[in-house]
């Protein structure tokens, strides 16, 4: 443990007091004041850093970018606006970006090569963007994703014909909005963690997607868990980390 | 038409001023002071009277049922409680009473044969007062019901076991708490009305039933609607109501 | 049954062991990647093809449509915008469309001629634009409709007025923003199923639609049941249904 | 004005510095410490005093009670529970109860000669408790009241068949739960103002009362306001303002 | 009544048999087909139409309107849009307008006197066109109207200023969004009914209006009763009709 | 693949055709008429079956959890009252029980050594019984399970002073009422998912649970997903299967 | 600082590495297992330990209790029922306990004496357990407390007369219930901070508490914060902090 | 005390009756008629004056803000657009504005020196524009204010390593969005007051800051309030009270 590294070296002279002082006390963040860029993330957390852009004006967005490229770190953005992306790319930032899913991806070198399987289902083509942004994110974090789209219950033969493809999966993301009961019937299919996505898609009692909020939340059928309304990132992180906990002890 | 008929008998002489007048204003309804009955109602529903029991008194509950029975004519009460039935027995008044569905049932003649066939489908175990109270409705005013309880979307399977005889229903009754998906999926299939009931069984984000009723009500597969929570007896009169509809013109 | 003829006519040798596998897991809809078009819909719902225009880009309706097109069936579109009905024309499409109910109407050949009757009421002018989604539905689906606009409670003799002509549909759909109450009085007065349709028209706690809804779900007429607020399509798709049925054994 | 005749007297030597500052500090209640009693309101309000009794001891009612005794005054209390009551009587208060509607009427004289006409109607036999607390408060605050109950808006015939005795009135109190439509229809029929009472009569989608309250709020007939969810009591004393105005400049 | 006389002159013969069934059945109002004109209503409520703007078209309106001008009756309309009223005029309605309470008034001659006396209170400045609405209201349906705007329980003292003059009113009308609590220290002031209106001004938590919503129907001081969120128009015609009955008995 | 293996073997003459027909068709559960019991669930889902108790008769429980004890196959129960358990012992079932997760446990032979790790965490001492349904869940399907209770975060340097402990965990569950913010903190300090359960421990606007529901799912921390509230079994079912994947491949 | 002591130490010899360790690792709370105790609050936050006490079985309370006792310092428990206090007694813990506020206190030495003051107001002696809460707790953190009860808003006078007595006080506490305005008109009349707390006296819309709640939270009166529907808790410690803040300095 | 005063002037004659009258009449505030001008909310409150902008007219808030300057004292505007500062400067008024927090200040003359200090955390950076409306306002009414923005619980690092800088402030401010959990952690680890902050930073089920309202309402660590979504004028003038206040017996 670190801890006891540093007071061995201070007690026997190979560090000073001020250098052990001020190791125990390090930041493990850059402070751009606005922000408080977390540096030891992928440390902790075993994946990158992850920007969420609305709100954040344009300046900001760019000045934290560039500190993660100076560390040479890859970084995700979500929810990016075009007119974002537009300004970081105007001042010569090197990211991606994908319209639909609003993804912006910085990295400095290419990623390893993916492995493990994701499945993204979704319930209708309305869905797509919720579903590519929780698709890209997995990718972004080193999973194989296969994509299952427009296989709603309200025609549960199209569900049926693909669902040994989606069995071969370490998780699956279910995402769907008005009544939301996909992810219900995948979690009665599969043996492995479904993790539902409500989106807003829908109108009248709907009420922007807490209809089928409540749905994934009240599902009879085990193994389900749900994140927030129209939130593909978390849901494409959490797979992320299921198929690569799956993947880990090989 | 009524009025034409009254006023030719008034100008033939065939009829007093005072009967005229009399005739034109008649009374539809019998009045107990703290309630109207409705003895237009056969008339004007096609269906015989209904008496939702919760809030009234017994001896209220007594002076409406007597009336009804004193008329000759059937009656359906709903939510009656032990408590109400018993002292309806013990006044003698002659009522049927299942203590599942807490229908209270009085007939002064034996109904004639049902025919025309509902479909009660549940999502789980728990459902069952409810479907029962929907079944034995649609039984009351006429209707040959099939039951299919447990088959919720969880186990996909047991539905889709169940498909062919469901199909042959001229209406299809949904009931299901918790996430209720049951009715999508089921108004998927069949092409016939399916009305659905969201229960109030479940706990949590179920919200007392409020979970399943926007399921349902955002249901994306076509030819379904909406009856309030646990309100069984609505969905068995409107699917009684359809099933006759579908037999009127045979 | 289909199984068996399948079986059999591989047990026979008329059939390969490849056929059989294939005939028994043939795809029931069309896989346009970001779509799954289903074919057998209408053979299983009875009614063709219905299409949720929002949320797909142009590019993805043109190719839905130009699919049913291409297979010769009838399909209809609900809550198609203007932009996305001017691109389906502008790459030929043929299709027509109402910018009232915002439906837009995909025939090959003619429609046959429609016959039993439904009655469309609203409480106020301003519901129109979904009175008509629900009437135009249900003439799509082969109904024919009557009219009856601006017949709200708060002034009961413009219904009463009505009330006969009402009579005589086989299904009424009810709609009605603000205190939502027509749907009650008018299944108290039919013999027929009654469907409301809440609306948003309205402000403040309405809480765009919220109230006309409840009101509909706690109604203490009998023989009602509810849909999605603003949900022209699915009362006329239901109502459709149940006149279908009503004809269906004559 | 008070303040000018108090002035002119300290000026004038009719009255000292000390009753001066006295006369313009005098408490408007007397203080029990746990309750401040409104001595004035009889003065300001032009009625008396009206306690809830609910969440008080029963030692600090009977204290509240007595103070307004021992002061020669009339008093209403609201929600009294049945014990509350009993220990009242058994205190040798002296007051009326009526169990239905839950009201304790205290007074030290016969009232004056009710007048005027307030007309309390129901949608249903359920909510007579409530009725019951609103058509006692217009009378002990003065009105004459007519009772009609259970003419709901399902069978909208009972209602039309009274309407011309309610246009007697100088309020209309209507009194309803479930989907609360009676209102509206009352408010379209009379020319004078309707206050709505929703009660918690009903289940499911009524959410305690909820559904009718905003069915009330919003009325698309004009001339009505409403109170709180089972508050008989705040619609009794408002018809009986409005009653008495309508009186007043006779 | 009218019945009996009709019927007496068919026996008599002074009506023929047609004449007599056309008299009882005479529609009370004109069919636009879009709308229904309840020419009756000025006989029935007393006071003359109201037209709710929003979701009509300028066609529509300027139909109802033209007809209720060749009827040579007042109309009022409200949420009347500058566009919807541009329209109106560039063909020749000839109303009137107020931007700030968006009512449109039409009259053939000029109102009789205004007599009696309604106080308009608002919590705020952000609350007058609510408040303007209330009070054009009530002075189109006769009232004199007295504006106390900005006098909110923030600063208690501006409204114990104002309070004498409150007094003289025949109905008050406290308009108030944020936390609302005007109503309830109003109706605890004077002794005749308090209209309350909420309002929309607020953010956050008022969600819309509903926080003083709420405020309002929860009063603990009696003789209040509530109208919709920004309802101006319904608390005006309540309080009009309020200080009518206050003089019609004179 | 199964379907290939039976036509195969019914083109070689190995089976008959009713043997072929019956294979494609054997139902995939027992119908107990009330239930119908799921045989193949461990076979699809990898885990027993799981039986809600709420809502079931005592005699119902009984024949259910009888029909997997003659199949010999594990069955867990939740939610199980004492009164249920009492009866199910009475008539000699022989299972376990644990009054404070309410969990019933059916196995007719020793479990498979427990392997992996799952961390079940609480905010306090009150949301034991959540907490321990989990854990006990988790165990019931193999995992080991490691529990840190009351380490809210109001208190934060009890959770950094377990942290290391928790970082072994293949999954976390954070169990937590009133604000709920436990899995956020969690979700930032480890690498693995960590589920989050909301309790209904609280008052006021928890809402029943509603607070920490909604901090939950609106966390900025990745790496979580939410199950409903006061749903340990859930949790502990999804943290065992990402326990199981996590080893799977070892 | 602490930190470069214990290194200082070290470094010097004066320590050994194993008490460096364990010095910079001790533990701030003492684990019960179901609890962990803070014995780091009273440093940390200025005032003892306080025991939310629903949801803890008797013997875990108890467990708790001892431990503060064993360590001498004062503990104050929060809704404590009967039962658990007489639990506690019948062991022998010697704390003392109110019945009106359910809190518990215990002490092993005398307090220091109370100084600087807390108004405590409510709207109406229902209210009074919830200020009794606050009020008791405030005094058992060093505050003394006047009490100002039943001067609700509905009575504006009854506040005005004692607004003197309260603009003395450091911190004044609000607690009503209903439509909750007495923390407006209180803030709007001193100038130190008001502690709103809503509380659950009322019934239909009060949904709760949740009306007052809003009308605090929308407060356009300057100078108000606000805790949980009925937490005087809460109240009462916040107004002790800034109490003991406004005296910290003298 | 100020009525004395006045009294005795007018027994000894130094007073005439109509000054006596008219000093204990003098009006507290200016009546611009739209708007009540408090003029002695200063004296009352100890700070100056405050204006909501939305919902004025431009004319209006120049009216307002020239009388204060008119009486030379300071003034600050809340939610000021671009639009209505842009014609105030246009106008001549000379304040400041800042478009981040979208506060217009207006002094005639230099403030005193700040002391105390006020402590503003966010959880993200795109709480800032409430955060500095909080800042902003502590800033004006007197405060020195430290800024600690992105600090949230997903990386509680970043918030332990500025710990002790935020112990120094006399109140704390916690800003945050989405699960809103600063708030609860800094409580648990500061001796001061804690006024929270939620915003509408988030989406989906955060339901505009309702969310994080809930979270802070219910958090389990003492000494913190809350105020309205998105408010941060409240907490800072809050906070600056409580500064003052600590300040203030020096």
């Amino acid at each position: 443990m670190q801890l006891e590294v540093v007071l061995k070296a201070l007690r026997d002279g190979r560090l000073s007091l001020e250098d052990a002082v001020s190791a125990l006390k390090r930041p493990a963040f850059e402070d751009l004041g606005f922000a408080k860029l977390d540096f030891q993330r992928e440390q902790r957390k075993g994946f990158g850093e992850v920007v969420y852009c609305p709100g954040k004006t344009c300046e900001q967005l760019l000045a934290i970018f560039e500190a993660f490229r100076g560390d040479g770190r890859p970084a995700l953005g979500t929810r990016c606006s075009p007119e974002q992306y537009a300004f970081l790319q105007a001042n010569g930032l090197g990211a991606s970006y994908d319209p639909v899913s609003r993804l912006v991806a910085l990295r400095s070198e290419p990623p390893p090569a993916p492995r493990g399987l994701v499945a993204v289902c979704t319930g209708g083509t309305a869905d797509m963007p919720v579903a590519e942004e929780a698709a890209q994110t997995s990718e972004f974090f080193g999973a194989i994703v296969q994509r299952h789209y427009d296989v709603g219950v309200a025609g549960i033969h199209r569900l049926l014909a693909r669902i040994e493809a989606i069995r071969q999966a370490n998780a699956v993301i279910a995402v769907a909005g008005m009544e939301g009961a996909l992810g219900s019937v995948l979690a009665g299919l599969v043996d492995v963690p479904v993790v539902a996505v409500p989106t807003s898609v829908g109108y009248g009692a709907s009420f922007e997607g807490l209809a089928p909020l409540l749905t994934m939340l009240n599902s009879c059928a085990e193994g389900m868990a749900v994140v927030n309304i129209d939130n593909g990132f978390g849901a494409g992180y959490l797979a992320a980390q299921i198929n690569r906990l799956a993947g880990r002890r090989q």
